[in-house]
């Protein structure tokens, strides 16, 4: 087992009505100039951010707004943000919408603490030594950013994703009330799921000697975000569904199943963090594509995990051979990915890379990772390129 | 599914040699003058406080000491340490013991917060607005005062056991090196698992619409502690076994086991809060030595919950009635019991209470809930001296 570091600060606010507590939260914080930051006009639409406003005037809390937040979040709104903060003596930046508003919030408050280029902290040049207090409304549960220590911007004129980690960003506060969530399309709502389940499949898989807590912790929540899941395709407005997918969205991310192993794989979130970048997919839908195909190339170097994955998660019965009761279970999790409208090939999530265009990917694995890719096994820009083209 | 409130502050450092990192953690939190309390001369036969009072000193710490912190940790100590504390202008309190330890720790931080007199914050007369800040450094697997907002206090002119919960008791950090828990006895490690255990059991007893992902957390929880109690009879040196129970301590009681619950039932800590008012037992024995009698005396109103614990927890199979497979869970908890020394009634519990002393413990357990006690199936003073006599 190995030693770890738990730290997770934001206190939650979870429940029916929620939204309407941000004034009063945000002054216990002692904020008294907000930055409202979102996405597109469904959070206007549906009513929610006067909701929020109603909330901050009755607290008689000041704001200014910035919207128009895209999935893969652009470096570009993050240096418009900035300026406005400081214009406006902006001392705290609510969230309002799922882990792309959440993660930009992050960069500008790193970006109005520190001065100098914000993209620095994204580029390894710098490390962050702060940041403007945040809070957030969660509107999807998927990237789990309202509790973890992560925040992945896009830079809109080279094209590179890139994320940075510190504590510093965590968020003080997270409202979620999973009535929020309830209207959102089925596949946003199945990429929300399939992002939940990696983050945990990538500190699952790893190559250490692991604590049974935290495998029991992780099978669990797997098990809960796989059910509710498949419930969710049939019924979207399940309040409870919703709620169970929420709440594992936060637990996947805040580091509580990572506990006492070696930090985990996640060679798939940057297959696809390289993807996002060069093709602009969902992000939830291009980790399912390439899921299956990272997985068979890796497990006979783990063939235990994928195992006990198999068994304690997707419920298969041991087969005579270990590598067959493995590759089982990594059948059903395409099965199920499947089931919920996601795809499990690059055809499938609709995109065809050149050899070429592979290439490159693999190389920005290389670059971004200075080649110290993969836990369960290392792997070299060839491996990368294996399983690019076994994903095609 | 009910709303609920998630706040978990504490920085966790988990794992060998954590204790040398204490100078450096309370400078994190702006602390120069400590007051360093703990127990008995353990800490400092076995060169933990040496290691501590060096890690002060390189950091250039100034502290101050209060040992003598004992089981059931008593109010005229903690009216020594508030004075002491204004004495020597103490800023920041570092616990280093269990439970006890702490707790004692955090009523001393409510009373210099204050002034007046601390039990009142005990006795329901006020309410805590603040606290010194703690840090703790764990030495025995137990209470999960490291993690929780509960403090419990042994009034030792009345004999009155009063607990207060606030979040701003919340220790800021939690040093928790399993190593240091190696060689504690048989029986202290024995009712350590039982008081985690018994964290889980009283929040996943209850009478609300449950959420899923919550169960298989706790379920996972407590099958760890139950395996992990079992192989540290045989190996008590065993330092995974000893990690694994630990990280449970904190998990059981930081709120995580309650998310989307109605709060549980806590009837069994009730009654044996007065059991150890009265009598002065070990707290890990004496949830053990009434739990069984007050689960057939209420199973029938949760007898679903019973179900799934016994299959879930125990491996029960199912058997023809569900009444029956909830009986049987019982049973085997209390097999459980027996195997790692804990006793199973209050005569295995070494105490003899008279029908008088009985019908004053239900009394105290009445006066002290206000005649609230118990969720699975609330418990009027009838039922109280009920349990109590059917666990003799």
């Amino acid at each position: 087992m190995n030693d770890f570091i738990y730290y997770t600060p934001t206190k939650v606010i979870f429940g029916k009505g929620s939204e309407t507590k941000v004034g009063a939260l945000i002054k216990e914080q002692k904020g008294t100039k907000v930055l409202l930051h979102y996405g597109g006009g469904s959070a206007r639409r549906s009513g929610l951010l006067a909701r929020i406003e109603d909330s901050l005037s009755e607290a008689g809390i000041a704001y200014t707004e910035l919207g128009g937040v895209v999935p893969n979040p652009r470096l570009s709104l993050v240096r418009e943000g900035i300026e406005l903060c400081k214009k406006e003596n902006v001392d705290f930046i609510l969230a309002v919408g799922g882990g792309s508003v959440i993660d930009s919030a992050k960069a500008i408050g790193y970006g109005v603490y520190h001065g100098g280029d914000v993209w620095d902290f994204y580029n390894f040049k710098r490390t962050p030594e702060g940041c403007l207090p945040i809070g957030a409304v969660l509107t999807i549960a998927a990237a789990g950013s309202e509790m973890s220590d992560s925040s992945v911007i896009t830079n809109d004129e080279t094209w590179e994703k890139r994320g940075v980690n510190s504590n510093y960003c965590r968020v003080k506060f997270a409202v979620m009330n999973p009535e929020l969530t309830l209207t959102l399309p089925a596949y946003q709502t199945a990429c929300g799921c399939a992002d939940i389940l990696m983050h945990t499949m990538e500190r699952y898989f790893n190559h250490g000697d692991n604590m049974e807590l935290t495998d029991g912790i992780a099978e669990a929540l797997m098990r809960t975000v796989i059910k509710n899941a498949k419930i969710l395709v049939k019924e979207p407005e399940n309040y409870n569904a919703r709620a169970e997918v929420m709440w594992a969205g936060s637990l996947s991310h805040n580091g509580l199943t990572g506990c006492g192993t070696d930090g985990g794989d996640w060679a798939t979130h940057k297959f696809e963090h390289e993807i996002g970048a060069m093709f602009d997919v969902a992000h939830g839908a291009g980790l399912t594509a390439i899921w299956g195909s990272w997985a068979r190339y890796v497990c006979d170097a783990r063939l235990d995990r994928f195992v006990k994955f198999a068994e304690n998660v997707l419920g298969i019965a041991p087969r005579a051979d270990a590598a067959e009761t493995a590759r089982a279970g990594i059948e059903a999790m395409e099965d199920f990915y499947r089931e919920i409208g996601m795809p499990v090939s690059l055809t499938e999530l609709g995109i065809a890379p050149t050899d070429a265009q592979i290439e490159k990917l693999a190389d920005q694995c290389v670059a971004s990772t200075r080649d110290n890719l993969g836990k369960v096994r290392h792997l070299a820009k060839e491996d990368m390129i294996a399983i690019y083209q076994a994903a095609r």
